[in-house]
């Protein structure tokens, strides 16, 4: 048995060399020094059915170490997934190929997660396993009951957030995690111990995980340790003591198998070493036949999860979370219906609250929290229960300090699906979990990033605390929806605009300091076209004043005082780029007409907004870090006044004039 | 002695309380809970002298818990620093006053560092701790033999970089490295329990740290653990058992204490437990008399430091070297001669090897290092050894993979001075250190990072380690100057700008493919204009083309193209955008006259370039990820090549017309 496991093994040892020699880049190390330990999980353990990728009770697997990509293409397509093909690996890292450098979820089905940035995907199955225990709590063991496995590297583990990923899982409890580290101790550098001395399991064990340890090539060995894993109540961090590259015999055990293909001479020698005979990309019949029936295992187990799922009462809640449908009611409308009939003056993260109020009653998939600043980013709502080690069904998750680790748990949440998660913090930490929203772009997945204390707004707390660059920044990540909402209305609105995107992220950025309601009446959803004139010119339009969020009040002000020297001006309130600048070209003309002054209003960097102003236009910026000082000040300090900007505004149109 | 004591403790309490009661903004808890550790630390144990704040050997002290703040300006007042003043103190978090919200190094002499995002100031310690040891290595114990203090919180040590730090602390033995821990058990969401189980002691173990504990009202307690912690050889973990807010009778032991004034009742009370009874900002003569006497604890110190520094052969040296003056001569000069002589084809990130062979030979501060891509990155240069735990001599550090730990312990590097650190990573990992590279700029230190495979170019590695919005949002970070050189002599050029620019951070975004050297002859340094005009037009100049890095190969390609058809095209190479925006209005206005049509050309994001484009420009980039290919294929399929390109400037210039 240990004999033909070893062939089995082999198989994805030789995609994985084949593959890497052939497109002459990529890192054969790791799936030879794992493949042993690979191939046990996923003939012996995991729970999938190659037939159905999507199967909602699968296990969850995660190449954490993403640049092992050759590992899971060769799992995916020896276990008899349609896709990837041999042609698709043979194609490996070329264009036309879903067999990316790095295992990317929107390309091949079986792929969980995008992975590459290391230490993202322990975290990212942090969030899943969460998704997996909180629907467990309200669909019960026989509709929800999987596992997640995760293939990690001494990079994963090195790198900040999976500190954070740990920590969070201890105290969750989550015993049906488990982690596999590729205790290789090489790195691209050379050995681990060039830049680190600790002692792993016992950090492990610090976070309350238990710890098994195996030699990754002595089948006996994986075995007892992926059985002790699977039966601890605990998070399981396994320590599979390997050996990077082992088949290739001149440069096993060395970083040189690391990121590289082995060459013409060491992929022959490794051939004769694994006596393994074939030709490239060919798989021997009967090792492939015995995968095949491997990845026929879990057939039987996902006919009898169907047939308990065809005969629940909760069948249609839990297919259509997992579709990720909303219900036909978000409750928004009724909400807006209120704020027109009762106004607001509030900050937009308080209206983010009261829209969340209405979302959370109407909406059981929304999973909130906050990375320790519930009662700032008013994240939590009142019929909200925390969620915890006793008690996964609460709808609430007090991430502790922990953006990054947040983030990349609610990408792992969105990824398993039927939650929907939102997660808040302050915008200057944005840069904390960037990396994770990122990848909530690429992976295009619904995650909602509530982000308060948007600007020099937040006041006191000062420049280490009031975001400047940020809201731009992040404007240029793609696929990233970024809303800056300019009352409670947009609020609400951008709300209902982030829950209906079903295929990529959204991050509100929201105020601190009270805002006046300048929306009245109800109306369509106007942030839909990502900008919209709130007020239109009295005397004959000359300016355009362009703002967001918490400027649009002082453009409001600004126009005014404007018309009261006789120069009309528009106001637009631009909540959502991305959304403005996928309207038609006549719409974004007659917002911004090309005869007008475009004046951009916004209390960041002035950078970008040359896309509306053009090269001679005026922006009102800010292009130096803030200060500590009570928010008004700041706002005067730093020119977001009418009283400022009049005279800004007339100097421009003289020049305009002049041109 | 414990009684007096907790009457110099009780001062820093009393102003922390007074002085978020007159701001009505601010976090007395932790200022009054760890009131009693930091007198022990400040009055017993620093090495410093409130008479010359900038004194080379003093012990550096990192307030980690920065919105603690109160704490450091209160100890900074009462040990006799000029500043703060009593009047500094009454307008906290007022604009005028240098006691901002969180403690800011380039306000205050006495904060070493800007704290507040937390988990960053334990690593920064770390950076000095390594600063300290490296110097000690070069300067010997007469010269540089002093200690790294750090008072941290809960949230530094959930924070990610803490790991990523602590595991290089321990790894390069820094024994004289004291963190001393709040161990208060409350967040900001309420108890610690809410979001974390971990055993922190038995994770620093794991670290290799030593661990300390004691109660932090005991003031025996207190001594020892700090005495234990002083004599450990490994660096040093003091877990303080504290209450938040204490002497606060009715709030104290809650996170009703950490964030907001305690209200004048309760501030009333705590005067009452304390026996606390002058008025508020008033220190007792008495106590203020103790306090002054601790402050004059060092000057005997200082004295024998700098007699033997006048006695030294190595001071002029040393001197030179804490002041942050480069040698005259920084070797760059004849690499450009070299370079002029025999032009070379190779990538940016090689270029910047090459320079770094000339750097390190004629600078002996530079101490480079990478996290983990070593020779990906190109930053070791041949003579440079590690620095280790057994040699801290050495000038290059393996940091792991831990890039959010590097750059902060590179700013807490330039932050101790002495040494002028870089480190390297692949571009698209900026985000995983961009809340450290943000400090950088805040703190306005020498920090220089060197982020190679700066776009698509790096070809294989797919979308997860391609760059797109990377660079444009590097350049939105005030104070960061961002250079993208196009060949070898503008990588020379640009790292003699990071290395003069002493008052900021300097990033050098690299390419991983060959580049033909654009510029050839000896030239003065063109980079520092920020923008040049590299190539001018031969017919008519109707176009021109800007671009960065390896696109101005493109554009010299794409101007060929063009002059081919009589359109004139010129070419300018904009290494680095702050530079250029710094130039005067008729230097900018002669690069990209208005009468041109101005075309960008960059492999990343192309919201901002219409800065120099306009409107109505024609922007050529990359506004979607990327995907993984061969380097040449992925240019090909994203359009930048000179073929794709005309067409387009012709029928932008025809559009132009009829405007």
């Amino acid at each position: 048995m240990a004999a033909e496991t070893r062939l089995l093994a082999n198989a994805i040892r030789a995609l994985a060399m084949d593959a890497v020699q052939a497109a002459n880049s990529g890192h054969p190390g790791m799936p030879m020094g794992m493949a042993d330990v690979a191939t046990v999980l996923w003939t012996e353990h995991l729970k999938h059915d190659p037939a159905d990728p999507a199967w909602h009770d699968r296990d969850r697997f995660v190449l954490s170490a993403g640049h092992g990509s050759m590992l899971i293409y060769a799992l995916l397509h020896l276990t008899g997934y349609a896709q990837p093909t041999m042609d698709d690996i043979r194609n490996f890292r070329q264009l036309s190929s879903p067999c990316a450098g790095h295992p990317e979820n929107f390309l091949l089905p079986g792929v969980e997660a995008t992975t590459g940035p290391l230490g993202q995907g322990v975290a990212m199955a942090v969030g899943m396993a969460i998704a997996e225990r909180h629907l467990n709590a309200e669909f019960g063991d026989d509709l929800v009951d999987h596992r997640t496995w995760v293939i990690a590297g001494d990079g994963c583990l090195m790198e900040g957030v999976n500190h954070e990923a740990a920590g969070l899982a201890g105290h969750l409890g989550l015993g049906r995690l488990n982690v596999l580290w590729d205790d290789n101790r090489i790195t691209i550098d050379g050995a681990t111990d060039l830049s680190t001395s600790e002692d792993i399991a016992a950090r492990y064990r610090a976070y309350g995980w238990h710890v098994a340890q195996c030699d990754g090539h002595d089948f006996a060995s994986i075995r007892a340790a992926l059985a002790e894993a699977a039966a601890d109540p605990r998070p399981s961090l396994v320590a599979c003591r390997t050996i990077i590259g082992w088949g290739a015999p001149n440069k096993q055990g060395t970083s040189a198998t690391h990121g590289a293909a082995l060459g013409v001479d060491e992929v022959a020698a490794a051939r004769k070493q694994l006596v393994w005979d074939s030709e490239p990309f060919d798989i021997p019949q009967p090792i492939l036949d015995a995968w095949r029936a491997a990845g026929r295992r879990g057939a039987g187990a996902h006919e009898a999860w169907r047939t308990r799922l065809a005969a629940s009462p909760k069948r249609e809640e839990l297919v259509r979370r997992m579709e990720g449908r909303l219900p036909a009611d978000t409750g928004l409308a009724a909400h807006l219906d209120s704020l027109a009939a009762t106004p607001q003056k509030i900050a937009t993260r308080k209206a983010s609250e009261m829209a969340l109020e209405a979302i959370n009653a109407a909406i059981p998939e929304t999973l909130g929290g906050s990375a320790d600043l519930t009662g700032s980013n008013n994240t939590k709502t009142k019929a909200q229960k925390p969620l915890t080690k006793n008690d996964y069904s609460g709808r609430y998750i007090y991430y502790g300090i922990r953006e990054f680790g947040m983030a990349a748990a609610m990408n792992g949440m969105a990824l398993h699906g039927g939650v929907i998660p939102y997660g808040g913090t302050f915008l200057v930490f944005a840069d904390y979990c960037r990396p994770a929203i990122r990848l909530s772009a690429l992976q295009q997945v619904r995650a909602i990033y509530v982000m308060t204390h948007d600007s020099i707004g937040l006041g006191e707390d000062g420049p280490t605390h009031q975001p400047v660059e940020h809201l731009m920044s992040l404007r240029m990540i793609p696929n990233l929806a970024v809303y800056r909402p300019a009352d409670a209305v947009e609020t609400a609105e951008c709300w209902a605009l982030s829950l209906a995107r079903a295929d990529g992220p959204s991050l509100l950025a929201l105020t601190r300091q009270n805002l006046p309601q300048l929306r009245t009446g109800r109306s369509d959803n106007l942030c839909a076209r990502g900008a919209y004139r709130l007020r239109g010119a009295g005397a004959a339009r000359r300016v355009v004043l362009v703002a967001t969020g918490s400027e649009v009040e002082v453009a409001v002000k600004t126009a005014e005082a404007l018309e009261g020297q006789g120069i009309g001006a528009d106001v637009v309130s631009m909540p959502c780029w991305s959304l403005f600048d996928a309207q038609d070209a006549a719409y974004r003309a007659d917002l911004l007409p090309a005869d007008a002054l475009i004046v951009s209003i916004e209390a960041g960097t002035t950078l970008g907004w040359e896309r509306y102003t053009g090269r001679h236009g005026l922006n009102i910026g800010l292009d130096r870090f803030g200060a500590s000082a009570p928010a008004e000040d700041l706002f005067r300090r730093f020119g977001f006044t009418a009283e400022a900007i009049v005279p800004q505004v007339i100097a421009a149109l003289e020049n305009k004039g002049d041109q």
